[in-house]
């Protein structure tokens, strides 16, 4: 057998031990805020159905998606030995070709000559049909035509691209088994082929608490209290939960009557502190909005002031639009919900520049930035009114945000806020230098166990040396060496990994200090 | 937009908040096992190179691999339009086609006739060679040939169908960060294209721990300890951990000289229980053993007594073999081992019928069973001599063992092992009548939440029956309630929603009961 040079797929991760202790210590601070606030966990198959998942995400979504080969299709068999293995094939799968216009011409003119020559032809077999075909021009399409029916065919599932849309096929599925209002959340990988880059990968885990069933903002305050409670146990201090409402973006556009250029004006907006108002009006110009658009949106680029404040110069501005006041509305209950909670370390921001999601957001639009750290955002979510129509349950509107762990992760690391692994690793190591010492060590090894030490017995034979190597590199903060004087006077040697102080010890003294 | 119906793929589960409380007691538990004996965690991706994976698994094994399609490939581009696009398509991907000889026909006196036809037809362009290709018969062996290569080059990754072979990947790509001996475990889900049954799923998790670099027998005698403490830690008050030697059944091979026989021979004895002496001697002869084989197995055959005894009959019957005395010696080591510390619940069984991984492993082999549910083996393992070999890293010894987490789950649910959920549900739901009472909560569920105390606040609107209904669906065990009385006195009625019993309590109260 050939001998591979192993590596890992592009885009795609190990995480080594010292990783996972990182990275648990994230999802478990994260998913216990999630419990604490009554969020509960589900899991969904890495694969789902090709049909569940194309359409959702738009058409360069779709190409994004993973697409898995049907288990003993083609790669496992020759393919189209003769017409006649292929029509067997074709009909076992139910495939059904158009026989009567099975050319596709790219000269529109052509396409139409021929569509008529090819109109009536009916072919009693396959081998008749492709001698007919051929005898035209390009000769080969009748022959892609087949390959492409083949090849669409060939997969039937795909590994998952999020997990909202699982999570609304979910819903749809186990509707019956399901109390609303559902509050779930799910921590697993998602799969996409992006272009791999820095900080993008193929594989990475998303972490969404989303609630269904319910359209109390009392869920958008609590996404709030959620983001403030796991960011702040996680060590962050100053980080800033940006709000906006798809309602006020909609209400702008009314205004001006724009409603396609939303983004640009959003974009626009958030360079007042860079370039300032005439730069704005210029640029807004350029984007083809008339001064009678800019006048009635100068309170829009202009909005300044705390939240309340900001909040008061929108209603003034979007007083002729009733949807726009809507949003207005929204945005004042969730701040009134927070009015009642005090908030560990989160600022809260109306922000008007936040168009995230604006294909599928209908309501709240949030995101979270660090104040600590030069990152994109950590966190982002929304409402949505129809979660779940696209699997034709109509009405059962949603509401979810999403951790962006990997960012999170760097941000920690960065900031130096992870503890350090004593919480998972090995809290002891034994080392003996001979049988003997590994006999004798045995019982102390279970004595230690059976009260809930993490302790290792390095398999005698090894040089001392290399057994404390061994301790160093997993980051054991205590060492027993048991040699003969030891095992004659019953104290061992225990020493201390970080300080490097050593002393005398009974085993019952040892297990007390790791214990207590 | 058709509406879909939703479903799963074939083989694959939705996990329930129900279930995934289970599921997770059983990993957490597992897990903190692991820890104990100083494993650590990993994770691999969900999808490794194709090279990675094929032929590692025998013919049978590389057919239930799921290979992913490539992205952007053929299921994106219309195929073969041309047989100039082709060309770029090949030349882009750098295929080489066999030119010289493009045609492969079934019929092997025209074969050799063409063969001799083709063997100087060198075309100067794919479409010239197909030219000739297609005048001669049959027309699509070239389009063949050119598609399996298409394909093929069409799935370039595929998803992990265990946990050992990932391993085994990461410690050579690894091997300079890693400090052996490498204690590592690993529970993520694998998937296998399996036709799926009762109880056999296309995803599953697998849960392995194991150690590469070490040939002390301690971690086989650890790994009974392993199986000892997380199977009894859950519950579980009789299994039996079945060990064999491979080496042991090398040596009966060798004594009767039929090493190809050794499945045929443990089946046979394996039935003595039930078929009595006589019988199993009938179905040996049945197979081909002669008398002389017979009289020479007999102290294999029937092997009985105590662990030890048993040891000393198979030393006798082996004493020839060289190789069988040194797996007596191995699994004489491990009960050494295992004297020096008390078993909590397992039963160890020397059982030379076990047979499982036959092809891998070189030393010790494991099974575990229960003996309180009809049930397979709940779990499995073994010591492989040259476990990264295959990819190019020679002379590193490993052991393992996996935990089957969808057998134990089914074990714990038959028995009632589960305790209930209470240790991550929802602790304490808060009802109210109207947002006046909503209001008036907002300050306890944030000083409940504060004291770590998993609350929620039924959004004002519904009915008290329907807030009700939500605590009991989610085994909420207490309920506060909130209406015009509660908010004048300061005291809420907390109901009991297992006993039904209601009492009037001041928050503070509440707050001290929870967390008490």
């Amino acid at each position: 057998m050939a001998v591979n040079k192993p590596s890992t797929p592009r885009g795609t991760r190990d995480f080594s031990p010292t990783e996972m202790v990182k990275r648990n210590y994230i999802f478990d601070t994260i998913k216990s805020v999630f419990r604490k606030y009554g969020y509960q966990q589900i899991e969904t198959p890495a694969m789902e159905n090709l049909s569940t998942l194309m359409g959702k995400y738009g058409d360069e979504g779709d190409k994004l998606i993973f697409k898995i080969l049907n288990s003993g299709d083609l790669i496992d068999q020759p393919l189209l030995i003769s017409f006649e293995e292929l029509l067997k094939y074709l009909e076992k799968r139910d495939i059904k070709l158009d026989l009567e216009y099975p050319l596709n011409f790219d000269n529109e003119e052509l396409e139409e000559e021929r569509k008529a020559t090819w109109k009536n032809v009916k072919a009693k077999s396959f081998p008749e049909l492709f001698k007919k075909a051929n005898d035209a021009q390009p000769a080969f399409s009748l022959y892609r035509k087949v390959n492409s029916k083949l090849i669409n065919t060939t997969s039937e599932k795909a590994l998952r691209y999020d997990l909202t849309v699982p999570f609304a096929r979910y819903v749809v599925m186990h509707q019956n088994e399901i109390t609303m209002p559902f509050k779930r959340f799910q921590v697993q990988p998602v799969w996409r082929a992006d272009r791999p880059q820095k900080g993008r990968y193929r594989e990475f885990y998303q972490c969404d608490a989303d609630v269904v069933g319910s359209d109390s903002l009392l869920n958008e305050a609590e996404f709030v209290l959620i983001y403030d409670e796991a960011l702040s146990t996680l060590g962050l201090k100053d980080f800033t939960i940006k709000i906006n409402n798809r309602k006020i973006l909609s209400g702008i556009a009314e205004v001006i009557d724009k409603p396609d250029q939303i983004i640009d004006l959003t974009v626009a907006i958030d360079k007042l502190d860079k370039i300032g108002l005439d730069g704005v009006i210029k640029e807004l110009n350029q984007k083809g909005f008339t001064d009678a658009d800019i006048d009635k949106l100068k309170p829009v680029i202009l909005l300044e002031g705390n939240n309340q404040e900001k909040l008061a110069s929108l209603r003034e501005a979007l007083k002729q639009s009733e949807i726009g006041l809507k949003g207005c509305d929204e945005i004042e209950t969730i701040f009134n919900y927070l009015d009642s909670f005090n908030l560990i370390k989160a600022t809260i921001e109306l922000d008007i520049t936040l168009a995230r999601g604006l294909n599928y957001y209908t309501g709240a639009i949030f995101e979270v930035k660090t104040n600590e750290a030069a990152m994109g955002s950590i966190g982002g979510g929304g409402r949505y009114d129809d979660l779940t129509g696209m699997f034709g349950l109509k009405g059962l509107t949603g509401a979810g945000i999403s951790f962006g762990a990997d960012r999170i992760y760097d941000v920690l690391e960065e900031l130096k806020l992870f503890p350090d692994a004593a919480g998972q690793t090995t809290q002891l190591l034994i080392c003996c230098f001979d049988k003997h010492g590994e006999t004798y060590a045995l019982p102390f090894l279970q004595e230690l166990r059976s009260r809930d030490v993490r302790a290792e017995l390095y398999p005698a034979g090894a040089k001392i040396k290399k057994q404390l190597d061994y301790a160093n590199a997993k980051l054991i903060p205590y060492v027993v060496v048991i040699g003969s004087d030891e095992m004659e006077s019953g104290l061992l040697t225990l020493k201390n990994m970080q300080t490097g102080v050593q002393e005398k010890l009974s085993t019952e003294m040892i297990v007390a200090m790791l214990t207590e």
